[in-house]
């Protein structure tokens, strides 16, 4: 019973089943295949817009490149300090930019405060050669806390953020738990809120390694092909990249994946939140929980054999619960007994 | 009847069972599962020595990885001026070195000549502040031009190489390919002839996109890690890059794949070399043949539903023909055919 | 009257008669001149033990050059959220480096402090992949709010660095002035508290444009001369690089030249301290003021002809004075006649 | 008597005098300095045309900078096999641009010639992946074999860059030796033959160490300040290198420094064309002079005092003469002597 990460999973029956369909000839390679050349277009459709996809295969690269097309090495990337790219890419952004700066802002729940991000790039010192110079701002739909970004919140993030010339991006590793979480359609927390470009993940929701980089602002597009060469991104094979994201966005895939794991946290948080000793550290509105829990229930629960992380080790510990397209039900609820049972030994020590 | 690359090949069957046999149940992410863990005892094992050995998913990151701990921004890399880090890869190794010069040599049939190594190493300024600096020796093996280096040849380039405290890297993209040619034990074409680093193709012979960096020289891969991680390499769900290693050298697959593809090319260039106006460029030592052949042929050989590069554009074109693992026999006798067919048609004109 | 900084100075006498006399005939480039020659012997001299030493142009150059050197493009380089490196060098560390991250710590008047930065290099994930990997602490002498650290604080820092196998760099733009406020051996605030690297100033303190960045941990050295002539930090002119740094520390001309801004300094502190409405930020240890003054005050300043940058604009302004070799002691007494007079004014009001 | 290079000359007399009344007083730091200022409209009084100027201390570092903005870190500059930045600057294009390949093209008496530049960029692969991206192509004027490119020339050059989107580079560490050769305006040999950016050298020409970077294609400026300052190339007291540019241009004074090089380099051509066993190897039309003689006259000249670098050591040695603002015409008169002594000896023997 694993509730480690959504990385721990295998691929989804749809998607193992698209690769298998992807091998059956031979194709030109680079993306001159059947899968790739139609990826556009079925992106285009899903984000009502026409966009310019390149598929990868980590997180991290996609992260990476894209912010190598919008800021220069002289320059400043603003981010939550809890961010992926600033906490969990040994420096991916900084190789990839030729050496910008990250700078981090704080803010509750994993999330940057559009009046702390307006603060932060008005004494940034743009325009004066001593400083790094303010290029992008990067936010996580959903965040690293599991929580997410309303609409007129990345609508108001984005419009500073052009006010100040820079441009929005968006690390989606979890986007699809983000869409699904606010019900709203893929293009309502990207483009028509003023994203130029965002990351989306597949892997983390069901695929085996695929996230696809989608410009908005298409313009921004035109150096990344040989950004992603160079960086020994290009897979030759490219079909079985391009399969994966193709089967990921059909038949509303993506977002049945996304609702189920979502369903799972939310179950598993409103059974947590009602036990003594237990609290949780952030609204949970994706697949992500932070808990509180006693360091005796921490054990306890590895003895009954659950997987998990633990975030933060203090007298009372936090742990991470991650919930995924394929989480059991019943492992949930085993999950909830057992945290239950051990809070109450615990509580009548 | 594709002759295009062995990169337009599918996947293997053997390594296709091998990604859905790892698609069983949650294992735990960044390689600590079972089948990355017992990697390099594997290729210990196949290499008779131990390795360290780190899988990535593109023979473009492996190279430029393996650089990138051999070679520092100042250093140069002697390499042949056809190989595919100096042509293909669209400054990789430039940017995974933070900017090393890659110094071209030329050669008969893509290979690197014993002397005229020396005579560049010689001449380079080692010590002298104004110049890149001596890192490096890269050969390919099997080269671009589908020979292969002697053990012996390999032997005075490492010595040479070592003699001028510089580390030898191999491409092996078709590594097996030469073992296959070469017949002798991959341990004789590496580190007992005095190879550092080799990477190690898998893709262009029935993977899907997997590829290992292996090294002798274990104190070299200290750093290795980092450096994989922060270009975005590291796969989350490593598991289906270590299978298909695992596949690849499980009961001599790799060398199987390569005995065909090489067994086609062979009976290709057989074939050719019997024809009027056909000449071959190159020795066909691996799967991949050079072939000189009238203009007109090329054409009608495209007429006729086979695909294939044309290498160089002249009167008397250049054409490639790759041949791969599961590259079969009547298509090699139809080209025959075909060729033999157009160009006594070109003859009688 | 300038207190902007000690940057707007001119040279000093004596060096510019070393630059007349450097001039007298040709000599050899790139350092094969006398003066360049005999900087070593110097330089060990003072420092009491060998050093390696290189002369470059700019403190920028210095601290990013001596950086790279010790943090890999993956690495973490914690220094204090108010240093030079981090905010003044528009990401020169990183550039070096190859995209090392800056990580900053807080700690009243500009210094690190051990107990902090021993909390931070726990938690900073040394080996786990994912995190840029700790490999250097950069701390300011005398620091950017004009206090210096103790020899005994640097030795704890240091300790602490080694601790974590990690190197320590200091950053002596204003080096001198810390010597001559701590009345110590240079020796004692580097090697012998456990130093590695200094990039020791004279442009501040009376030179044209000259810093020598200075390795007690010679082993350090070896790769320094290559980095600085790719980066165009070579001139080929040495001689007049290496004639201003030998002036500098000849008959203690770097000595004098702080004694004198330091008392400047300290003049210009006390009496600022007695009047009303006015408040020091830091202790004044060196040659910097940073002080609270009533806005009006400013103003009236600037009128009387007084030039200092506004370091932090609120009600109560923050102004930063800085005294040098050459300040005048009438211009001391002037500006704290001026401000007196202005604050009892605005008393009045 | 040195006739190493133009870079072991002292300080020429109006240019040490510009030092010293340029310290006369405080002046605001990092260019905001009378000198500074005036500089651009004194350039664009020169070449006739608004020009932006940036004042950078060494060669390489303008000749870096300036490719740094014009050539991606996956892009092509092309350049001749002996330029400078291929063979003398450490890897600093590369270092600066993040990566980009020099690709080197041959040519007598060290040009590129048009038609050669044309077949290359034609098989550029330009807009395929895999390649690099020609970007930028790079001259010297004067050449490194010491002969200048007629404006004609350049003017067919610039055609064929600009007629593939790239940008023209000038490295001009000797420019005015190249001015003075052609006796043409500087506008001829730049931007009116379609010269987008030129590196133009002072300190082999009188300066102590000074070099203007400067862009005639003026939207390429603007990231410049940047680049120079996160390496370290911003000047705090930045009119100690401006107030050696504006002396260097004031009454003709580099032009005149260079006249009398050119000529000195002329006399001795003529006189060494008379001797026997000398053999001139380039037209000399600046200040270099490439002779083959025979080896035991290369030690005897020596003996006879004589400084020199032998550039190719043969039976039949190359050695090489500078000539400088400052060489005087007892020396060359002394050498050609020598030589003639030398050579008569060794016929007779």
């Amino acid at each position: 019973m694993n509730f480690c990460s959504d990385n721990v999973t295998e691929i989804c029956p749809e998607i193992i089943a698209a690769l298998i369909a992807a091998n059956e000839r031979a194709m030109m390679p680079y993306g001159a295949d059947k899968y790739t050349q139609t990826l556009e277009s079925k992106f285009s459709s899903i984000f009502e817009v026409p966009v310019t996809v390149f598929p990868v295969a980590t997180g991290s690269a996609a992260n990476a490149l894209a912010l190598s097309v919008i800021a220069p090495g002289y320059g400043a990337i603003y981010c939550h300090a809890q961010s992926h790219i600033n906490v969990d890419e040994c420096g991916a952004p900084e190789f990839y930019t030729g050496g910008a700066k990250l700078v981090t802002l704080n803010g509750t729940d994993a999330q940057i405060h559009p009046s702390e991000l307006s603060k932060a790039l008005e004494k940034a010192g743009a325009g004066v050669v001593h400083h790094v110079q303010p290029a992008a701002v990067s936010i996580t739909q959903a965040t690293e806390a599991g929580t997410v970004y309303l609409p007129e919140e990345i609508g108001e993030i984005a419009k500073i953020t052009h006010g100040h010339n820079l441009y929005l991006h968006v690390d989606g590793a979890r986007f699809a738990n983000a869409v699904v979480s606010l019900d709203c359609a893929p293009a309502d927390i990207t483009w028509r809120a003023g994203v130029d470009v965002l990351c989306l993940g597949a892997t983390k929701n069901g695929a085996m390694a695929a996230e696809a980089v989608i410009f908005f602002n298409q313009d921004l597009a035109k150096t990344f092909a040989y950004r992603r060469k160079r960086s020994g991104h290009l897979f030759s094979k490219m079909r079985y990249l391009s399969t994966q994201l193709e089967a990921y966005i059909t038949d509303d895939l993506w977002l049945k994946n996304a609702t189920h794991a979502n369903q799972m946290a939310t179950k598993l948080a409103q059974g947590l939140v009602e036990l003594p000793f237990v609290r949780l550290c952030h609204p949970v509105e994706a697949n992500e929980i932070f808990v509180e829990i006693p360091k005796s229930v921490v054990n306890s629960l590895r003895g009954d054999g659950f997987h998990f992380y633990v975030w933060q080790e203090e007298t009372l510990p936090i742990i991470r619960l991650v919930t995924a397209f394929n989480t059991r039900e019943e492992h949930v609820d085993a999950l909830l007994k057992s945290v239950k049972h051990h809070s109450l030994v615990d509580l009548m020590e």
